[in-house]
């Protein structure tokens, strides 16, 4: 399995008290299938997997494979600091029909080697045997930050169905590596937006992120542009979603992109402690950010090709 | 509620085939008993709480609380990533019979201030209402510094059931600063076995530790020898303890005290990933250390009287 | 060289225009002096050694060395972070007449291992072969962890002059084994003022602080209470200071000791970049929270015997 | 000042005792000006510089301005823990005919802000006031990680001379925001060098970096296949280099590199304390897998025409 394109990492929804509120997947899912998203992933960071609980997460996943109903992939994260709750949730993921599976490391004690990283994703993987493996590297989360290309040379002899990592980091020489690792045998999923176009540079092709489920057909343009060698056009594209990223920063980028679907037209509802939504003032000057920069203009005058 | 002695965080007992092996509970419940602890912290970080599934949690509470049949506390952490699995745990721990919760703060997202903590915290005591609740501050594994004297000032306006802190820090200004705090009202236990006499000194009562578990004549021994004015005597007792627990960062903490218990004649079985066993010539090299200092030896002839 | 008592990491002084105004010096001595310290501390952190040049450096410890006219010990801190410039401090320090010198790790490079620490320590401390060497742990600011008590096993084969450690780390218990180490053949100076009592406890004799340079009377009756026994009151004491200290941390410590300083009457100066002095504003704040706790008031009134 | 091309971070040079040997000088730019290099930066990181006495970075200053004699940039770095020995090494640089000079964040008392980053760097700047100024940007060894494009939205009004920031990081969307500050009005040299493809493909021309020092026509023919739009190859370059890179981190980078340099054909002599000189065995392992991935061969066929 190798994915061209783009993955959308999807938000949680709730009701306004704080309760799943899943009536607003099938609307999500449909924009992303209709703007050329590869497929959703889904309960992981931005997911906010981790602030839900373990039933809560495999009635996000059902939701999301019924409203998906093959048109896309669904990648389903099952990372947990139980490294026996994440093989629940994979065999649960299996058995609901899900297209893939993924794990961050066990974060609260954390795998003291590369070793160790392997015994713990071995273990999660062998709970959904039919479905591809994807490691979830994202060690400024999870503080764990095991070489990943150790980890496929470790893991490619202990996982029978690894099929690569999601790349959330911005050491890019490590990511060319891992793409080049075994004459490219893994799939090797981008997950830092910003850097999209760095990450084409040296080989990307397929990529996950929680941008991509508002403005996906920005990066597709960027990828498009990349692809027909328009650099200078592909690096100005780009840009417009660096500057957008930067007002994510100001507060909490979960809490920051729900404020931006809000904008854009999709209310999500609230976040789980310990996140918080943002606040109206707050909104509001995201708001002026983005329209001082023209995103939400550009957004809606973007087109692109089929990547 | 002020608690004045020891609390002992119990370790998880596994199956060789890393199953839950609960048939071990009531053994080390009555030698903890007839040692003089008086309580027992269960599911916290030496009892691998998060590596456990919710089930097995609420299974090994439910075990403690009858092995222990109201001859001690026990006391049940309830922390998680999720908010709301913390919350289930919390009301099955008043369910179950419990005298206090504790919880951790949540460790994937992470709280961005002490408001915030008050906000995670005060869900999670509401969900065990008539029970006691101490937050458990241990930032070197949570990475979460949130100042412990703060999360006093705004917790107490905030959880009307706070009973205190389990402070697991080397910082004992700080913990002195709790202590104090509000005329002595909160009740501060201490988390850092190796600085039990220091702690004695600004003025702490009560603490919750993994090496009571096996070792707690000889810290009862300095709790009396401290309360009798013999300083120097209890000083070379905490130095005992102290070189004991120096083997225990030769390899990882926690199954290096399983490895220890083991010795001591109690076989809790295996750890769960991401924690290891010690290999059989890890656990040599410890076994000829404690030889080395004597520690079996000095804890077979510690004798004291009530604390 | 066992040092007993109090030694004051005193501060740089600095004209208006950030220039060095070493006519302070004989003032802050006399006053010391005569309140009891054992000694003072040149140029370390406090004293914002790296802030200075090389030649600023040398010029404050003559001064010293004058002002004291061998009525204290001058402890002179050379750590750099060029090994090659502290041997030239360190040449220098011994040259001067200094009773002492220590040196932190170097702190642009780091050393890998305890083995590279002694090697750099060890290089230092031949550059001044006739005086005793402390080590200087602080990990907070080196970012270095080496283990202190490995330092001592690996240090004393390799550094002829070795006398000790100046420990600022709140980590008691490896506090502890560094003065129990040999049967206590090295000089631990404590160097965590806010901890002071708790030191006492596991065994401090000595101790090095900035806030000794403005409160030693409240520190010596610290030491005076615990030595006569008087656990209680040595803790009521103690607290005074962690109060007084919590405020240290609203801004920068080392300007902010500066503001309390000038509000008693002793005008040092700014401070150097990267340190900024406090605003007005800050002043007032620190000056109310000083008079709300008493806290000069307390400093007039205490009266100590000789420790 | 914008600068287009490589610059070679140079490294020290020793005598087997640990003293400066500058004879090597000549012939290290004699090669790097032959291949094509557009400079070099001395006395920075890679450099030692921060390792070196005052007095032996100046010395090296003038000799490597000497050596150079016109034919390509020299810059210097002056960055120092103390601010004023860091001006006295910038007046030296000017006095002595350099083209621009660096500097990092103070590093043992770091600036609290960007604003109180700019004060520094104001004031090292203003000593040096007829040369371009570069601020550098290495938070993993300073610890300081100001937002870089805060630090050009302040500086430039404070700094008459900010010429642009030599960027050692990967985080390349930050580079790309300040790549495009003010359009783009500032020179942002890339410092890293496994990313160099990355980095231009966002826009960066100009790069300064260790192994430039060694392998410069292996990046030349990067930047060549770049700008020709031969993405494909210049992806395969690059990978060379960043296969060539990953034995660097076996070790400690610095001494990899030397031994590097040494396999090469030029002894570069030992490093300074605290860092250390591979052992012959570690060379050796470089050395195999060097062999291995074919390096020295690449290198000696790499040909490139003038970027």
């Amino acid at each position: 399995m190798k994915i061209q394109g783009l993955i959308a990492a999807t938000f949680s929804t709730f009701h306004a008290d704080g309760s799943l509120d899943l009536s607003l997947v099938q609307a999500i899912v449909d924009k992303l299938v209709s703007q050329g998203v590869k497929g959703v992933f889904i309960c992981g960071t931005n997911g906010e997997g981790p602030n839900l609980t373990s039933e809560e997460r495999m009635a996000t996943v059902e939701a999301y494979i019924k409203a998906v109903n093959k048109r896309c992939l669904v990648l389903v994260h099952v990372g947990h600091s139980s490294i026996a709750e994440a093989r629940r949730l994979a065999a649960h993921a299996q058995q609901a029909g899900a297209d893939a599976i993924s794990a961050v490391s066990a974060f609260y004690f954390k795998p003291a080697s590369a070793h160790t990283m392997v015994d713990c994703m071995a273990e999660i993987a062998a709970a959904a045997p039919a479905l591809p493996f994807y490691y979830y590297h994202i060690p400024a989360i999870t503080g764990v930050a095991v070489n990943p290309l150790e980890f496929l040379q470790l893991g490619e002899e202990r996982i029978p169905n690894l099929a690569g990592i999601k790349y959330t980091a911005s050491t890019l020489h490590e990511y060319q590596a891992c793409l080049n690792y075994g004459n490219g045998k893994f799939d090797i999923l981008f997950g830092y937006d910003e850097l999209l176009l760095p990450a084409l540079s040296v080989g990307a092709k397929g990529a996950i992120g929680s941008t991509y489920t508002f403005a996906a057909p920005l990066y597709l343009k960027v990828m498009q542009l990349f692809n027909d060698g328009q650099l200078e056009a592909a690096r100005e594209m780009q840009y417009q979603a660096v500057k957008m990223i930067q007002c994510l920063g100001w507060y909490s980028p979960i809490p920051a992109q729900k404020a931006i679907m809000k904008l854009l037209g999709t209310d999500l509802g609230p976040c789980r402690l310990p996140l918080k939504a943002l606040t109206d003032d707050q909104q509001a000057k995201i708001a002026a950010y983005l329209e001082q920069i023209g995103f939400a203009a550009l957004l809606g005058s973007v087109t692109h090709t089929a990547v």
